[in-house]
């Protein structure tokens, strides 16, 4: 009758897929946080903070009032280990992905990231990794559980070929740190702006919000500083602008909206999504 | 495609009106709040805690999920003086009317009631008016503004002959006492049990829930000692489930959802909407 | 010019001593708190809160328009050891009490009854002290500080055969608990109305703000569990109103405004200075 | 060389097993909870604030110095699916009862009271289960996991013929409830002191936290208005005292700590274990 | 009799004004606050804020202690439409600017610095006006009202052929922008020092706070990522310190203290006041 | 019997000193501080953050799971006035240094850095003073007391001829600033590097984490804007593991975890400590 409340979807974002447009989708699953829960909370507060944002962004003159991009709701929620979750995320990106939609998922977890990826790297196998993250998450278990959030990248390598480029990370285990060493996988944001100028692979984006420093993202589960500030990311943003590869897959995951009652955290996520809507029109 | 998040609507509460059931909707304006601001988040915040909440109440044995009721969503929002706020509760109201339902108003400030009340006096002239509030809100005008929540009262009783039975009032000016005292509107428990025992008439009831102690619902604009405890508003919700006389039209309102951090105030007030809605059927 | 702000004088407070009407002071220090610090910002915050309050209360059909009473600020803050807090509030009591009115100090910490109490029983010999609290503060000492909170009813005692009577009562050491089983110090709620209707001696009360139960007063430095509701504080007050002992000294310690962000705490406080105000006109 | 901090242990107990005395044990487990996570911070937070309670009980007239307990530390940490942790629970507590201990767990989540519960009753078949709770735990499963809190009670009851006593339980399915009515295992106070006072079998006591009022205990997952308040708890911990039922397990669940920033949560399950450990003295 | 407590006037202001200096008054007025308000309880957080910092900035070697500036109150409280508040600002900046001082506002929220700049400019034709903000405030209207804070920078040019100089800008609509553009009235900091050192004609600031980055001044209504740091901050009151255009008003808005538990809010825009007070010495 | 909780010791710390290695201790004290105090929880803050931070370094490519230290526990709390909590400070480091240990504190409050340098410049009377801070501390008094937290490095250069090198202060007295200036101890951070790589002489280091911008550490007493940020930090710990001086001594002062409810205050307190000692190595 009237319509639902200000908080319900993210701000001028239409109901039904757009096909060749983002698909918006939350999935609310936090059970493998291992210092301070919370991301289960993140798609509702990520929509409801939208709504007190602008739709039009200066940085790149473009509008979502313009934008064709969908937001479908939230995975059912579930609770436990996480193997029900990746299962429902593993099938809602395929879904979306026959649907003609890219996949936009705001977490919940990082280990949500694995089953995602794995989904559109079926459907586009030379898909290339790109992860904006404080931590390496190439762990492959952590506590036990090799679908841990501490394992999400290493789990999202598995099974095929991924180049994998990283980006705000600082930190992990001594091994982890080898491998990265070893594989040349961390770059600084000049080698990053030039790597994403040359790519013309597609690109799968995973945003861990806590590559911010926690000044700026302080709800999230573990905050390490020496993160990123926003004029980074905005350069970030520009890049993919200006690059020639294109986005077929997107998450921005770990807000745990209710660990900073100041509501910053959430409505930088929140312009997050905005500006990575934006830089990919 | 998918459900939309948990929070989106009123537990167990369906889209579309149901004719003789209730029809919730949200107000969320809180423009003359004079003290702390916030109950513009109320609807939000009530529906988001519905979902915590079991849908079966042990006191009245009935279940939300056997009730046919509905949700119909948020009036747009609006800032600054309050009549345009008033007027669309009034053609909210009437309009939910006319399609059979009985409105419940999930507030937003106090002030919204008259403008509710009165399309339902239109339609059932009538009516009983019983609050259920710690503030007398009896004043004619407040700093000025006769329609401040401050005199959501005094603005109800205008334009006729309405009965109005107050309870848990313990707050207001002198001339406000006077008032209640010369016309012997105030109730205790017992008496409010037998006058609702006698009840024949149509009844509107207004919960502004700082009627309740701050201890259990810190999170309203202007909460006062001394309040009701839970068991007091059971025994309320059980007179009500007794009497013979029909609710046609309700409202819970003065959330403000910021101002507790512990979120025990949102489930309060959405386990309040539950048994007023299981009390009636 | 303009008026100072609201909060900067408790409500319908006049800035110049009224002979034989109440003077409020602010002692914001808490410089011996052992758990979580904080009243030396009480004094503020109960000004602050007094502002969102009806001047009237319906309990005794008074006003504080009608009430010949004083808010002559704050002492200066200080810091580290007890001694010269201690002075101050001895010297301000006197000064307070040399122009005819009836002190009623604003804590800080509890320590800073003892100084106000002997400035008081100088005047007035025969003064009873009555004390609300959940701590039995009768240590002679508390990790080597006689000043402490900790030992405030102690040092109170100290120098003079003063009558105590203790109410509310539900922590201490088994000394302490020995103490006011054999001295018969501690009242339950009916002997309370009783000696009070009974007295005739002028009468000092302190009232720690913990008496109360932590769900209506978590603001305050050691919550017990186990305190009053607002009603026994009401029947208290009643049974003042009808005494004929007259309060020549009053306190209200130990709100500590920060740790509780739902400002419920200094509400309550805020409360309870109008009503004994009220109750002893 | 130094002491360890104040919280390291709860006040006043030893770090070696006292046989026949109580050892306190952390079980920082929360990996199942649907709405709100956060009970794995509950043991650390609960030796926090038993540091600021007097180690006596005016209630008993005992005092924790005098009894011979201990704290012997936590289980290490897991995350994700329930298994893990259940097994490490009950290996704990097959280890404590094997030293001649009654174990009393901190949790964590009330899924972890069914492990510890049945190596009690292998050591003790006729063993009785007090529960004191605001929510029925009856669920066969919840969102598909046997091991869910919501399932707390029927996995204790498996395998075992054992008698249930519910108390304080306020919210549940119709399902829920048809059993408890069809087995008559919900008391009221007045039936609960009757059954404590003929009881002669040997008891185990789990106190979900959530059974106190949200107003009194608002640091828990899922508050449910209408529950108990101290007065209630002290008159049970009254009966254990007088009852000659021998105590033989013990645990104190569902504190979630960080929803309450006032603390007064970890200081309510603080002072609830002090009064448990004193009232079986 | 004693001073008043702390709060109750910013650091080291007479009470009393004094020609030629700042006369610092509050307009505590929110009524148009579109996404959270609270900048109503901004004058009395700033001030408190004020006593916890030095009297002297090593930036420009100067002491509030030594420069004649004063603090005179805050206006009576309005609620609701803004009109009334409006006319009140503009009363008391012209009855201060008749008293020979110049008036120093702190806000509440931007829409009230329309008629402030206006009372101004009639004393002033020629005035620059000189806005550091986040947001354009461009818009002609917002939701209906013409005088909400989002029109704060459209009303104040209307009726004048005034220079605005823009700095901080990051979020508004695409019509906005395009005005922004047009205009040329965007600057960044190497441009804005260059026109402040060339500038002569009299000038008035408008700080809205939320130009800073949330990271720093998560205490405002709409905050945006992307802010300044204090450092820029410093680096435009060290050119308004060199610049021989003189500071004939000056407001700093939108602190909005309840959303910051920390208190950093308050203390920036505290110290914001002592730099720029001291800037223009 | 199990693991005494995560919160109990600093993370991969022996609890037996190391000679050679650094000792933490905790040192819970605040009795003086003026505005906001708290730093008395700040020891068991740190330790319980440092269980969600890696054990290894990218930075240093060092681990301290790979270094002997230790963290030997918290002096006795002691409340009140200063002396006996600086005795006490004064006897822990002479122990330690005995055992062949290297001192690092966790404040408390700065004033606990005078005694502690005393006892380690007996050892080593040519040790040089660095400072990080905010505020100068260089006061002969602060209302009244000697030994206040702002009289910190007043107090410590008392009774020898130390060198003092400060960075980072931004606020003080005329008069403190004059003796800066006129003493030439404040550094820029080039400066800084350049003294730190041609020192040669033992270093005490005392951080008082108000030294970092309030936008990350708004847990301290007295946040004051325009602080240092992550990667300054970072540049100088990297300097000090180039540099061939010595470290003998180490403090960590002024957390107040409690004013920032988000946890990443506690957080980079933690992280300092794990750089300092790795980067010592």
């Amino acid at each position: 009758m009237f319509e639902l409340g200000a908080a319900a979807r993210f701000i001028a974002a239409s109901d039904a897929v757009v096909p060749g447009g983002f698909a918006i989708f939350g999935a609310p699953y936090d059970g493998t946080a291992s210092y301070r829960p919370g991301s289960r909370f993140a798609p509702a507060a990520i929509r409801a903070a939208s709504d007190g944002l602008e739709t039009y962004s200066p940085k790149f003159d473009a509008d979502l009032e313009d934008v064709g991009f969908a937001d479908v709701g939230d995975l059912p929620a579930v609770f436990g280990p996480p193997k029900p979750a990746l299962s429902q995320v593993s099938e809602a990106v395929s879904a979306l992905l026959n649907e003609g939609a890219i996949p936009l998922m705001l977490g919940g977890e990082h280990s949500l990231t694995a089953p995602a990826f794995h989904a559109v790297r079926t459907a586009h196998p030379d898909v290339v990794l790109l992860q904006l993250d404080a931590h390496a998450d190439l762990r492959d278990n952590y506590l036990g559980e090799p679908n841990s959030h501490a394992c999400a990248m290493r789990r999202s390598l598995d099974g095929g070929e991924t180049e994998l480029i990283q980006f705000g990370i600082r930190s992990g285990t001594r091994t982890e740190w080898q491998w990265m060493r070893g594989n040349d996988t961390l770059y600084d944001l000049e080698r990053l702006e030039a790597r994403l100028s040359a790519l013309t692979a597609p690109l799968y984006l995973t945003v861990d919000l806590d590559v911010f420093d926690p000044s700026l993202m302080p709800g999230t589960g573990t905050p390490e500083p020496g993160g990123i500030d926003w004029a980074t990311f905005e350069r970030i943003a520009h890049a993919l602008w200006r690059s020639s590869a294109r986005i077929v897959g997107l998450d921005v995951m770990e807000l745990a909206p209710r660990l900073d009652p100041t509501g910053v955290s959430d409505i930088v996520a929140a312009k997050v999504v905005r500006e990575l809507v934006l830089s990919t029109q």
